[in-house]
């Protein structure tokens, strides 16, 4: 049983959120919806999927957390112009706890400067971003290494939460 | 009287394409919709505002024109997983004819991978992609190196056209 933070705002990948989300309810995990204001309501890009905000990013630390998720779509690229969303990240990442990151997610930690010489795979919009950031990009399903779990895309959504529940365990 | 390029696909802000393009064309200056497919109409993200993509990208090239406008949102997000879009910005910038970035346009040139030692701004969330690119990010309003204009962000534009103008005459 952990406590894994979904890290999450507007415009997220709509099954990127859910699917991960209930295979991770259903193996007796919480989740807990960390975004930029608690309370609020925030929505997926495609299926208007609504989830509530349960904490503020600026009230909550990785102390409070077993694992980190990371929904890609536009969510990372909002939540990476905030500081305590990126402190949070960073923090999570150097903590060594389980952090699981999909499709644009990589871009909270190329903000955060976490990813030198680690391997990562993400959304090919960004794999530039990834090589860049002093990182290995790596065209797979699904890359893990240490502490990071990463998949590219919906499609490998399978592989991701596989993977991820693995590490939980 | 310049033939301009505009660069753009759905989820583009829309007065980043707005307000250039009517500028523009006061000033006497000729508007062609480049994007992934001629024909079709793509739809800003805010006030969903419709236009017509008059040429596809794989079937033009930077000697058909003088200048280009690349509008920001999630437009460039999606224009640079496509090697023609991105194959066209690298000539455009290595040809020196004026290249207009605002917002997340300057994503664009990263996966060109023509920012090495470039003076550039852009939207807060792309600014550590910018710097890893190994261009240098400068937080002003409008940043002019060379055939590069650049901005951050919609109360920027001002700035931006008048930067742009200039550079057409």
């Amino acid at each position: 049983m952990s406590k894994i933070a979904v890290l999450i705002t507007d415009l997220f990948e709509d099954v990127e959120y859910t699917k991960p989300a209930a295979a991770f309810r259903k193996a007796g995990h919480d989740l807990i919806h960390i975004g930029l204001q608690a309370g609020k309501a925030v929505k997926g890009k495609t299926a208007r999927t609504p989830v509530t905000i349960d904490e503020a990013v600026k009230d909550v630390s990785v102390d409070d957390f077993d694992a980190l998720l990371i929904p890609g779509g536009y969510s990372p690229d909002k939540l990476r112009v905030d500081d305590t969303a990126v402190n949070f990240v960073k923090a999570f990442v150097e903590s060594n706890k389980p952090v699981f990151a999909i499709c644009h997610a990589p871009q909270l930690l190329i903000t955060a400067q976490v990813l030198t010489g680690r391997k990562i795979t993400g959304w090919k919009s960004i794999i530039q971003d990834i090589k860049n950031a002093g990182a290995e990009y790596i065209d797979q399903e699904v890359v893990e290494d240490d502490n990071i779990i990463s998949s590219r895309q919906p499609s490998d959504i399978p592989a991701f939460i596989k993977a991820a529940l693995a590490k939980l365990q």
